[in-house]
């Protein structure tokens, strides 16, 4: 139960070793995880149920410090933070490039003096959370809400949550991702949390200009076409691509992306029977995917949605009341 | 009490008859109406002190969507909801068109996988608060704020709830609608109101090119001057007149506008005494109202406000606890 | 106890004398300002602690109304109001110049409508709150969030508290207020309440084109250099810059403003020793204070913030709750 992949420092725990930050799944050990995901899994209810709530953070003050755009995690993180009891303040800030760095910190420091306990910060730029981190009071935690291309934490974690309801392992599990990864902090995500949770065949696979250097995506197998990283796979999660990508890719226009990346009912049909298909949202349907598919009896993409809110209140309570983190 | 209206099944309605979704007045009965305004007024506190408060949504969650913007309707039903204990997130959409329905039902899935239990929809167009309503999980409701020229339910019912407060009753009374009634989603809405509620002599007035079609508004006398319009009404209500409508009724600036369908006090004095001067606002002061009306001892201006704070909240809490509404 | 300074009558104050509004400091008694700021202490916690809470505005709605943009304010009040318990509602709102007045009164009397018990008004525009506060009903609030180069009247109480703090009286300070004096608000407010409360030796200093009339500031000494400004003070308090006033002030660009006003720990040394620095935020660092001084151990910037908070809660709580800020 003692995390020691974090007793040697990383800046996103505390002395103890207690998480105070989410920034990065990178350094989280399969303990923590799992952790994470049972205290997640304990705030899921049933659609149609009244959600979990509690009082846990109650006197609490949470920012959500957004600079691009993205009203459904905003919300995902307002409602996770509301059901625990906490005070929300939504601030969508348009910061000059040039002082970006300067004016946010100003504004967090200005937040923190407000006695704001936990930061909650999306931004387009790579290195924006992890400043904060580095310059906030000891009391005050940050948690990123999606960081460029570099990290999504809270999407692997609800899609590790998401995978784990379904197949109730992770061992042994072949999960493939599909589209634009070079791009992706939601595949960098699920790739730090799965390969620590024990998925062992992790495959990714898009258009070769939409692959990472082969320096990233450490033990994951690299295909060059759909159907072969699709073949008996238990996961399938497909990623969002931007039109502007499609030129680079080679696949100028919606037709030809779908023709040879899109996921039909057919294609699925490459994995294994019971795969389930994941999607980050939002969907460019036609695209990256099928509606029949999207729509479909193996889709779990609204699972995902609704684990998003309780993992962000897992993490939210962890780092904010690290003695019923450790406990 | 049994609303029998309900019970061959439009589409607002559970299958138990009682009230699920409200996207238009026109397939409610009188009983229901009436429970509706009863509840309402169950709401209304004197301007000065506190607003009615209860803990009857105290974890549901509400969602303001709205594609317009609308800060006054907006902060209403924000307010109603927050009186009753839900928690409410605000989203503003702004949807590029071709794709309007398909983001807004993403949108909707996503909310509702957060668990979110009502959607308030304003929309520009027709038929969007339908096609949520018809695609939503069957614990949630839909409320429209607003649907392009078709409907404005809430807006209708604190028009009787106004009317019935001032008049203690329908049958008997007079009404005029004036203005630009083509347009209007407030003149449909008070139409399917108050004739169900029982006011026989309802006429409807304004340029000829801003009348609506023969077909519509069945049951309504229609007047081609100010004047015969208002002689010896109950209740006048004047509707907002946009500018580019003007162009369109030859009228084509404010002052011709004002000399043709402005309601003055002089005017005024067509209707019966004591009657009541009503106004959905936002106001063209000097335009279809002059101010010393608006502002007049005739005015209930500020009562249909107040009061469209009481009926959101007898409307939602009506469809989200609907025991508490057969009861 | 009796505050005399009310009892002939300024609008911002009730026939019983109890503060009604809070639009400008410059009517406030001492004992007033002092009984304020005595509240406001009360709030304040040590960072890092959770903030001080209560319910004392259950049942109260608050809301901002802000037509230009200040997110840090707004967050302030909305934290203020939210810690003692009210429901807050946030309107930016975009008013056409030409019917602003109007627009805006309209907007006011239909929140009152809702059962709204303050308004915290911000406006670049003179007079606004004022207009608002001389209509709105006789249970309703106005608070200035900081009107036109006029007021900032919480701005004033929380650099009163900040000074209080630190220092443990008024009497027998020296204080220096610099930079664009003629354009702001803040020094306007400070000028109000630290005269009022006692600070003798209060100084003016910046270009000649951004000094104030000779009418104005009354009692305060004038000086045209840095150096002397500062000489022997215990409060020095730097003013935000705009990049159009530099023009104004013949010193174009941010190096040559900086090399006449900005504030430097060397320049710094000419004060007392202890000295506190003060801004208000945002800050243009490099321009009219250099970062080592706003980081720096004399710094106050941190605490002026924190103390908004208290200070708003304090003032939110006296003017809705009148009975408790006259026991």
């Amino acid at each position: 139960m003692n995390p020691t992949a974090g007793s040697n420092g990383p800046p996103q725990r505390r002395p103890d070793g207690s998480l105070r930050h989410l920034l990065t799944l990178e350094s989280l050990s399969r303990t923590e995880l799992e952790q994470l995901l049972e205290r997640a899994q304990g705030f899921v209810r049933p659609v149609g149920e009244r959600p979990a709530r509690s009082a846990a953070l109650a006197g609490y003050t949470v920012a959500n410090l957004f600079t691009e755009p993205s009203t459904r995690t905003r919300v995902s993180f307002e409602l996770a933070a509301k059901r625990l009891g906490a005070q929300v303040v939504n601030l969508e800030l348009q910061l000059s490039s040039r002082l970006k760095g300067e004016s946010m910190l100003d504004t967090v420091y200005t937040l923190q003096a407000m006695q704001v306990d936990a930061f909650v910060i999306r931004d387009a730029e790579a290195g924006v959370p992890q400043a904060v981190a580095a310059n906030v009071a000891p009391h005050v935690s940050v948690l990123s809400a999606g960081e460029a291309h570099v990290s999504h934490p809270t999407q692997g974690l609800l899609d590790a949550l998401t995978i784990r309801q379904r197949k109730g392992r992770f061992e042994g599990l072949s999960m493939a991702i599909i589209g634009d990864i070079r791009h992706s902090r939601v595949a960098r995500s699920a790739w730090h949390a799965l390969r620590t949770l024990g998925v062992r065949d992790l495959r990714i696979a898009g258009p070769a200009a939409l692959m990472p250097d082969a320096t990233e995506f450490a033990g994951c197998s690299r295909h060059t076409d759909l159907t072969s990283a699709l073949a008996g796979t238990d996961v399938v999660m497909m990623l969002r691509i931007q039109k502007e990508r499609m030129g680079e890719a080679d696949l100028p226009d919606a037709a030809q992306y779908f023709a040879a990346w899109g996921l039909t009912r057919e294609r699925l049909a490459a994995a294994r029977t019971g795969a389930i298909v994941m999607h980050p949202q939002p969907m460019n349907r036609g695209i990256e995917i099928e509606s029949e598919v999207a729509d479909g009896p193996q889709s779990v993409i609204r699972d995902q949605v609704r684990n998003g809110v309780a993992v962000r209140m897992a993490v939210l309570e962890t780092v904010l009341t690290p003695r019923g983190a450790a406990a």
